[in-house]
């Protein structure tokens, strides 16, 4: 398939100027365009691109009944020349499929990937404003459309994505608790999918821990909650001394793109990183004794997000205020790459 | 409310003519009406009654992310004097909003529940059809409808009851496999939920039994995969000797109305019935030496469901064929009740 393949309904008019892009609230403003290709008889139909807008769908489709979704998050930054780049997009393209086939999904060709998102971009670019920190979120999902609420896979499906303008996300002080209760996800589970069903999952204990004034919690293995996994949205970083420890991949843990970013940054730079089980009590430790230096989280929206404390066992740890937080080096490193300002030895910068 | 306050469109006409109640599939053919009801603004506004048909929403809803929704499956049946009855009706009310508020869905009124289910039955009683087996199967969902893909509650939602005539539901011959790595749900998680996510995430797993020659999973708990839980959409029974066995209640499993109903049977009938841990091992043993006499499932959908053989270990264990079995025994003692056959001595039956 090439791009042409791509049936497009052009906009009567752009919503362009609505847009406050100096005040918008992260997920809720669309771009014009959406794409959207539907899966049926067996293959994925034609790929079409619209104006963004509701879908029609039967109320027995069975995403509704069964959660039968995933996702991703991507996105895309400006430099000053007006050109546009995307981060490890192969990273989110595979996991998709990834996620896809944990939940009994067809593969998405990658020639639609691509080129839809490429296209889509383009006819959005002016919605991709310059500066750092702001980008286009990218948002492809696949859900199962069809009517039938026999709980068994569907045969029809929807891959769309959506793009939905961000500014620099300013997630506040954070302080978080690690869950001695609740679990994200089972051994032999959906955990390392980007399944639909796991972030609802999370809700409610969320709603819990803002109630006791923790913005997020840090889940815990699900057998023994006795190991650090990674937040809601992030993968999970602590520093000790001067190494770095984050938990091993496995099947409850999402494999994240920044967080195996950060990885490598960390080893190219001389930080030494230890990829291995963390426990609470270690953590606890460290923290009473003064050599926890800093916990942050990775993800594609946040990029970095420092954590200033976290309770567990019903008592408060507060971290230290360090001068050369790893968070701001990777920040920066991170950022530096996204948005074309420094070189970028890895290839994980890709100029659509 | 009084059911005068919903608000009803009528159909234009009715499509029962073409429906061919003999050769039904499960979960495919819908009645004329559905119930519909959203909330917003932190309330749930005036439900509406209007022609089953397709609903229009965004493809930024939070449902389709996020997988925020959770379902039941209740049944009404006829009797010979064409008068309508439910099975124990207000334990799937009180479900599903147990169900939602783990996954932080606002309650479901009981006014609207009951006003709005009996309304779309009254409207679409030509539709469930006598004889024993025929049902009507009633599935009220709710979904999160509010357009924005940040991962957190959504504001707005939909309530909906579709229904959809069944004829009895004959499994054919079922041979399952306890599961050795697989989960379905995590201690700390959603498991006691009828949380949709909690389906998508056995459809994999499913299709590999399927694959080979197993018709369903019986889920075993995913920190040790060595004590029995449920199966995707039916609790558990072991029979050892004369006694009846099945896992407790816990926040993996669900809590199920056919269960709750078997066992109460069971103690009234002078059938011993052991409600604890019940393991691989031990089942195995028994398959061994003799004892282990029937496993059968319990369900909405299915009633009971004899299970004939299982596997576990790459071994395969059959079940003997027993006369006077306990899975015959219960399904005619249930069928008798909600079909208005036999007195019913709890109350579980509720005439519309
Ligand atoms: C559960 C979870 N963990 C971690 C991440 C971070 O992954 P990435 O760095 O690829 O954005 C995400 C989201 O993006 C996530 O949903
Ligand atoms: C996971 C699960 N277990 C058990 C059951 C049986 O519950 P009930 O007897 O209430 O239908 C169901 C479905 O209805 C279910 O989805």
């Amino acid at each position: 398939m090439s791009s042409s393949d791509i049936q497009i309904t052009p906009i009567k008019q752009s919503k362009i100027n609505s847009v406050d892009f100096n005040n918008l609230v992260f997920g809720t403003v669309f771009s014009d365009y959406m794409f959207e290709c539907d899966y049926k008889d067996g293959k994925w139909q034609t790929p079409v691109i619209k104006p963004y807008g509701d879908i029609s769908i039967s109320p027995s489709a069975r995403v509704f009944h069964y959660g039968q979704a995933v996702f991703e998050g991507m996105k895309a930054y400006k430099d000053d020349n007006d050109d546009i780049f995307l981060f490890r997009p192969e990273e989110n393209f595979v996991r998709i499929n990834k996620s896809s086939e944990r939940l009994a999904i067809p593969e998405f060709p990658k020639e639609y990937f691509f080129d839809g998102l490429t296209t889509l971009l383009n006819l959005d670019k002016d919605w991709i404003k310059k500066g750092i920190g702001n980008s286009m979120y990218i948002r492809p999902f696949v859900i199962a459309t069809q009517p039938a609420i026999s709980a068994s896979p569907s045969e029809e499906y929807k891959f769309m994505i959506l793009l939905s303008p961000a500014q620099a996300y300013y997630a506040g002080e954070v302080r978080v608790i690690f869950s001695e209760k609740y679990s994200r996800a089972a051994d032999g589970g959906v955990g390392f999918a980007k399944a639909a069903g796991n972030y609802a999952a999370q809700f409610y204990p969320t709603k819990l821990a803002h109630e006791k004034g923790y913005q997020q919690i840090i889940w815990t293995d699900a057998s023994s909650h006795q190991f650090l996994e990674e937040a809601g949205t992030m993968n999970i970083f602590f520093r000790i001394g001067d190494t770095l420890l984050t938990a091993p991949n496995n099947d409850r843990i999402l494999d994240g793109v920044t967080r195996k970013s950060v990885i490598q940054l960390a080893k190219d730079n001389n930080i030494e990183v230890e990829v291995r089980r963390v426990s609470v009590v270690e953590i606890k430790d460290a923290a009473r004794k003064g050599t926890l230096k800093e916990i942050f989280g990775s993800g594609t929206a946040t990029v970095i997000n420092p954590i200033l404390g976290f309770s567990h066992g019903g008592k408060e740890y507060e971290l230290p205020t360090v001068e050369n937080s790893y968070a701001s080096f990777f920040k920066e490193k991170l950022m530096n790459i996204q948005y074309n300002i420094s070189e970028d030895p890895y290839g994980w910068r890709v100029k659509i």
